[in-house]
């Protein structure tokens, strides 16, 4: 019996992952209207704070994975100590904070874009003159889908950038001039194998991720580059499960790579996997969370994932061309900006 | 909300499919340990004659499916009368009665071993000196995986073959030198729409599907007319779902083909286009009976789909090959000659 912190989509693919693999699963969130609860007979209702309720959680259950990186510290380190957490709280820890992040990638010689922790409007001020402009102002925690950070071109955007930002502190970053984002999605299990899905390439639309395409079209060195760096990362947390990696890819006569942030958990650009892989993300990472060896990444054909957001679901099924797989939430109710699915079209076999 | 009667191994990964298209099932099964009770919230556990029940279970559905064909007819007819049963009553009546189903064949054209009805032991004689021996005696009625039929090599063994065999009334078979059985799943929806996995050869050991090997080892125009000969059925049946159509190959200089037998339902032999295909059995039956279009069933790779009977299923996860994906039924009990699980093995990409 597999316990999953979140009932969302991410939640749900896992468990329909679990299922396949003859696993159980037990969901816990507070929403009582989760995707995820649709997918098991298994659930609890119930706020993150709520320790009874974790502990018979805990309880009911064989080892504890989460799908989403806000897990509150707390909770990681009840559950932790009653069952194990994977990935551990460590890696909730760095990614949970921007700066932590940071630190923790620059201490792994893993290139990241300059940066400076920004607690004061002096400290703004300073990390502007250290910087330059444009550059990106982000809170350090809980950010999401382009929520919690506002680009200043201009000086005379600093204070009102610092005012509108909470909580503190907050990061300002230089402003990349990077060419595209590519993304690798990479397993390690807790012996230690590790293996790298192909690189995505992905485009976002109102910060919210709209295309994943794979291959992406880079350097074959620079893809080998990504995952060698996914792998690195992997390795230094002794992380279990699987892991988002974002990077950017920077012009020049030989593009580079710049990590700009990473999850702790299966990723929007790994649902791609799903139609041409043989193990997708989400039995990769239940795999590594349960002990078993890690699947087979290898990818069968060229392949778009596009998400469906808001409206654009209704385009199922009526709209779907052939050589399209849809997946659906189970979301009921359609709102603007909401995730609801995600079609993956075959571009060549 | 989709209705699926039968809570094993074939329920479950229908409801699994639904789920990835974004639906929600409820499984009616007697079994209070149903394998597929463990994917969705929403179960009955009740007799199939159990009419507050079923009209409860109607009730709580939009459309109903099955996971086999030995639904009975009152029930078919029951369920039938408060919201669509797909695949129809029809269909039920036809693929439970083995003289029905070769008198449906015939009617169509459709190439059956020769057949004789045999309600009493002076039938059993006269069938036997028009068919000559060996043949084959199979009830009409409720066999699988090699239940109720006897092969008679002597016209000696008749009497006690005639016996044996329960419930009566029986059919005797010409038995037929095949090379090789080869399987077609087959798709229909409710606007016609009609589409064919490629064949699979399959092998049994000890009556029980062991292997489905893709592409089948024969030559094309034979798989072409495998293909053409499963879509007439599905068409004559007025059909809506998923069919599996199991043929005997006949050696020859242009070998032919005979139908064994067909199934109304998702079919072992179809376990495979889970790791192939774009859209697989499970879903493909799904987008039937909730009125769909149908998918993509082109295939990716070719593969070998192996069935994990009894202790067998020990070798997950530690035995697997590299190229195979596991699918575990969730039994939590091993028992000789029970399915427990199949793996999809990737020959050639």
């Amino acid at each position: 019996m597999i316990g999953i912190l979140g009932g969302g989509q991410l939640g749900r693919m896992l468990a329909l992952a679990a299922a396949r693999l003859g696993m159980r699963t037990h969901i816990f969130c507070p929403d009582p209207d989760s995707p995820a609860f649709e997918v098991t007979p298994h659930k609890t209702v119930a706020a993150y704070d709520d320790e009874a309720a974790l502990a018979a959680f805990a309880d009911a259950v064989d080892v504890i994975t989460y799908e989403f990186e806000n897990v509150p510290a707390a909770t990681a380190e009840f559950l932790a100590a009653r069952k194990p957490l994977r990935p551990g709280a460590n890696a909730l820890a760095v990614s949970q904070d921007r700066l932590a992040e940071k630190g923790f990638l620059a201490s792994k010689n893993i290139p990241v874009a300059p940066y400076r922790a920004v607690e004061t409007i002096a400290d703004l001020e300073a990390a502007i003159d250290a910087l330059g402009l444009p550059a990106v102002l982000k809170t350090t925690r809980l950010g999401y889908d382009g929520k919690g950070q506002r680009v200043i071109r201009e000086r005379s955007e600093a204070a009102s950038a610092f005012a509108e930002l909470s909580p503190k502190p907050l990061v300002l970053e230089a402003f990349m001039p990077f060419e595209k984002e590519i993304s690798v999605v990479v397993a390690r299990n807790a012996s230690g194998e590790v293996r790298a899905f192909d690189a995505a390439e992905n485009v976002h639309r109102h910060h919210i991720l709209f295309t994943s395409t794979v291959p992406a079209d880079i350097p074959p060195g620079v893809e080998k580059h990504a995952a060698m760096l996914a792998k690195v990362i992997v390795v230094a947390l002794d992380y279990v499960g699987v892991l988002g990696v974002e990077f950017f890819v920077i012009p020049g006569e030989r593009p580079t790579l710049m990590v700009n942030e990473i999850a702790p958990r299966v990723h929007n650009s790994g649902h791609w996997t799903e139609a041409v892989c043989l193990t997708d993300q989400f039995e990769q990472h239940i795999r590594a969370v349960v002990g078993w060896p890690l699947g087979d990444p290898a990818r069968m054909a060229d392949v778009v994932m596009e998400s469906l957001v808001g409206d654009e679901v209704r385009i199922v099924p009526s709209g779907l061309d052939g050589n399209t797989q849809p997946h659906l939430y189970g979301k009921t109710e359609v709102r603007p900006g909401r995730k609801m699915g995600h079609v993956n079209r075959i571009t060549r076999r």
